[in-house]
C-alpha cells in the first residue's frame, strides 16, 4: 500500500473502533486509537466514559514494550491538558513513538493545535487531516458545542404523507406504526437531551424516557445490558407553568428542566429543577435554553413536540437535523399542521433542507433532511 | 434448464419485447412474442399500435417455415375474434405450431379463455400462467379498463415536507425543482388522457401537453423522434364554465373534453368537445367521467390538479397509484393543502395508501404510493 492509502486504511480501522463509546462518552467525544509498527497492529483502544482513560492510553498499554518507534492513529488530536485524567501527549512522548498521525484536530478553539506542537516539539512526526469529515461525523455534538457553544439539534416529527400530525379532535394515536415508533427509541438512546412542550407532553400523557428495544437487530447493535439504560435529560419548555408534580412524567427517574418564566411554589422532587429564561417579549428565549444546555455539557438534543414548538426552533434556524416518520396516509385540511411558521409572501424566504437519507421503516418512511450549509448563522 | 425454468427464461424476453410499445400501443395492451425451436429463438415480434398486426403475426412472419412443431411464447392470450386484423389463433393453427405458452389470460371477460379453448381444440398444447403479474404490470391500464370499465388513476402531486402545495398568496412557482417538473414529462408521456380543472389551469395558466424532453437518457429511452409526440387528450372540469375559446390552453394542438354542468354558447374550436356530467346534488360526477373515459378506450389518466379535485378523486377511492413530487423545504400552517379532505372523527376513516417506492430526483424526493388491496371497491 502506498503511505496515503495506508493511513486511510488503519484511520478507518481508528473511526470504527471509536464509534463503540456511542452511547457512553458523552459529554466527551468518541475516539479511536490504533498503534501500527512494521504493518502490524500492536494495539487498540477506545474512549469508553468520562472518567475513564482516553482511547490512546488503552492503546499504549496493549502494546507495551513494542510502542517504541511505532505510528500512532488516532481519531482526535490527543489532549496536552491535565483534566480528569493526565494529557495524553505525555504518555505517547514517554512511549517513544516515532509518528502520529491524527484524523482531525480538537475542535475546541481553546486547545486546538496545542497537542501537536507539544509533539512535533519532543521530534515526533505529527500528520493530521487523515478522512477528518469521519471524526466529526461520529462527534456532530461535541464538535458544534466546542465551536458555537450549543448542541446539535435533531427535530423528529411523526405525520402523514399531507404533512398532518393530528385529526382536528387532537386524535394522533398512532399515525405511525409501532416500527417506527420502536426507531425513535433508537434516536432518544443517542441524544443527551430531549425537549418538550408542556402542551405535547400533557396531551400525550408521555414520558420522554427510553423504553427497552426490543428489535432483536438493535438490541445487539445498542443494548448488552438493558437494565442500565441512560435517561437523557428530560427538557419541558412550560411558559405557563402547567406541569404539576403529579404527572407521570415527573414521577419517572431521571433528570428534569422546566424551563418558565417565573418560578411557582409547588413541592418538586429532587429530580426536577425550574430554569427561568425570558425574552423581551416576556416568551421563552429558546437560544439562551441552547447556550444552557451547551455550557451543561450537552452534546445531542432531540427536540419531540407539536406544530408551534418546532415551528419556534425552525424559525430560529437552530435544527441541524429534521427526523419525519412519514405514514401512507392522508389527514386532509382538517387536520393538525406540521410547523406553525410565517405567513411566507416568498418561496425564497421558507426554511430549506437537504434530504439526506430516505428508508423504509414498517410501513412507513423515514426522511432524514440536513441543514443546508449556506443558511443563515446570525442567532449566536 | 427446467421445463418451468425455461418458460420463465422465455417469457421474460417475451415481456421485455412487449415493453417497446409502451407510448404507442394504447388502446391496445402490449404484447410480446418469441418463437422457439429446438431451444434456437426463431422469431419475435411486438404490437406497436392499434391497426398494425399483433405481436404472433410478427414472429411468426420472422420463423416462417420454421414455425412448424415450434413452441411460442406470449405475454397474452392470442385473439379469437375479428377486429381491425384477423384473429392470432388462426395464424397460429396455420403455422403448425406444437406449444403455446401464455403468461395472461385476456382481461376482457367477454372473451377471455376462448382463444386457449380454440387451439386447444385443434391439438395445440396450451400452458397458461408463466409470470403473469409481468403481463398485467405492463398492462395495468388495459387490464382495469377490461375487468371494471374504468382507466388506471394515478394522482400526481408536487408538495413541500409539511404538505403544502403554495404559500397563502397563491405563490407555487416552484416548490419542486426542475427536474422533478421534466420527471412529469414521462408520466404525462405514458397517460392517455390528464385530468386537471379549470381552477388549476387558469391559475399556473397551464397547457398540459407533453413538452419535449431534456435529460439525456430520458430521450434515450422514451422520445427516438420528438417530432411526432403523441397528445394526451386533455380533460378539464369546469363546472362554472370558466375557460374560454381564449385561454392558452384551448390554443395547443390535442383535443380537449370540457367537463360542465350546462353547455355555454362560446364558439368553440374543432378540438375542444363540451361534456355534461351532473350527478344528483348538480356537482359534476366524477365516476360518469371515468366511465366515460373507459367507453373512450383511455386505459391511462393522470389527474394533476388542486388540493380540491385531488381530494374528490381519493374520496371516490378511485386513485391507484400516488406520485408525490417532495421539495426538502417547509411551507408552514398558512400555506394549502394537498388535499381537501372530511373532518375525519377517527384514524381508521383516513385514506390510507402503501410505499411502493422513494426515489430521489435533484433535490426533491419522488413518492410512488400505491392503493391498498383491501380497499373498499363500491364505486362501480
Amino acid at each position: 500500500m502506498k503511505n496515503n492509502a495506508k493511513d486511510i486504511f488503519y484511520m478507518k480501522e481508528a473511526i470504527k473502533i471509536a464509534k463503540k463509546g456511542e452511547l457512553t462518552t458523552s459529554p466527551n467525544p468518541n475516539v479511536g486509537c490504533i498503534i501500527v509498527k512494521n504493518d502490524i497492529i500492536i494495539g487498540t483502544g477506545w474512549h469508553k466514559k468520562s472518567g475513564k482513560p482516553h482511547a490512546e492510553i488503552y492503546a499504549l498499554k496493549k502494546a507495551g514494550e513494542k510502542a517504541k518507534q511505532s505510528t500512532v492513529y488516532i481519531t482526535l488530536e490527543p489532549c496536552c491538558h491535565f483534566g480528569k485524567t493526565p494529557p495524553c501527549c505525555i504518555a505517547l512522548i514517554k512511549a517513544g513513538v516515532a509518528k502520529v498521525v491524527i484524523s482531525s484536530l480538537d475542535p475546541n478553539p481553546m486547545v486546538s493545535g496545542k497537542g501537536i506542537q507539544w509533539l512535533k516539539k519532543e521530534g515526533i512526526i505529527v500528520k493530521v487531516g487523515i478522512i477528518s469529515y469521519a471524526a466529526e461525523s461520529i462527534n456532530k455534538g461535541f464538535f458544534q458545542r466546542m465551536r458555537i457553544g450549543i448542541p446539535w439539534i435533531q427535530l423528529k416529527l411523526a405525520s402523514s404523507i399531507d404533512g398532518r400530525t393530528a385529526l382536528k379532535n387532537g386524535i394522533s394515536k398512532w399515525i405511525t406504526s409501532s416500527k417506527s415508533r420502536q426507531d425513535v427509541q433508537i434516536y432518544r438512546k443517542k441524544s443527551d437531551a430531549i425537549i418538550s412542550s408542556s402542551h405535547s407532553v400533557i396531551m400525550d400523557n408521555a414520558l420522554l424516557t427510553v423504553r427497552k428495544i426490543h428489535r432483536i437487530e438493535d438490541k445487539k447493535k445498542y443494548l448488552k445490558n438493558q437494565e442500565t439504560i441512560k435517561q437523557p435529560l428530560r427538557i419541558i419548555i412550560d411558559s405557563k407553568n402547567r406541569m404539576t408534580p403529579f404527572h407521570r412524567c415527573i414521577k419517572e427517574p431521571g433528570k428534569i428542566l422546566l424551563i418558565r418564566l417565573k418560578y411557582d411554589r409547588n413541592r418538586w422532587p429532587k429530580n426536577v429543577e425550574q430554569v427561568i429564561l425570558k425574552n423581551n417579549t416576556f416568551r421563552i428565549n429558546l437560544i439562551d435554553l441552547l447556550k444552557l444546555l451547551g455550557k451543561r455539557q450537552i452534546n445531542k438534543v432531540l427536540i419531540e413536540t407539536g406544530a408551534s414548538l418546532s415551528g419556534a426552533f425552525l424559525k430560529l434556524n437552530v435544527v441541524n437535523e429534521i427526523i419525519i416518520y412519514m405514514a401512507p396516509k392522508m389527514l386532509g385540511n382538517y387536520s393538525k399542521p406540521l410547523f406553525m411558521l410565517e405567513n411566507y409572501k416568498k418561496l425564497q424566504l421558507v426554511p430549506q433542507f437537504s434530504f439526506k437519507n430516505v428508508k423504509k421503516i414498517g410501513k412507513d418512511i423515514r426522511l432524514i433532511l440536513i441543514k443546508n450549509k449556506k443558511g443563515n448563522t446570525t442567532y449566536l
